[in-house]
């Protein structure tokens, strides 16, 4: 459930622009201000059916997006590489710390930059 | 107007999803395929100025959804930034195989890092 409601704050992230305005007021107060359907209701004075009918048709709409373009993928894979590559960068320095074994270095940073293009392709 | 085309082709790219089946295979033959107007136009079996309105329809909707979501933008940011990282991890193995002084090395592999973190975020 947690889980579910993550994945629906980032597509807001992302796609939430293409939204309805009456859709992103709602979906920002449920994602980001992580209110209640109750408590929205109370706030904007209208039902709790309409907030969680404006939620569901938010999120498919959210989904369906993110079905067509797939950036929201592309986008966390792209971090998740860049992470990598940080922690690799750190093996670097230790290596150095370590014994300055010139080859070693060498592998590493070759290693490294092919890592670095396949994330800027 | 070579620009012009160029960025309508990384438009497409990135939103053309979102178009209709009709506006896809048109944009597709005009970006892709470089066809003219004229050849559109012929291929397709449609009128000259179909052709062209729907092109304009198509950019003017794609455009949008940059100005919307900025995520053509966002992408080509952090592909610039990779590609300066490789050229830094470049440097850093010319230092290595010319003196390597390792206090340069480390200070190298902290500043290759920062980029690498600011990518990242």
């Amino acid at each position: 459930m947690i889980e579910k409601k993550m994945r629906l704050g980032n597509l807001f992230v992302f796609y939430g622009q293409l939204l309805t305005a009456k859709q992103q007021d709602i979906l920002e107060l449920y994602c980001h201000n992580d209110l209640s359907l109750g408590e929205i209701s109370e706030d904007l004075e209208i039902s709790r059916q309409a907030v969680y009918d404006t939620i569901r048709r938010g999120e498919k709409l959210l989904e369906s997006y993110e079905e067509k373009l797939g950036l929201m993928v592309r986008f966390h894979e792209s971090e998740k590489r860049m992470k990598n590559l940080v922690s690799e960068i750190d093996k670097l320095k230790s290596i150095i710390l370590e014994d300055g074994a010139q080859e070693l270095l060498l592998k590493e940073i070759e290693e490294i930059k092919e890592r670095a293009a396949a994330v800027a392709e």
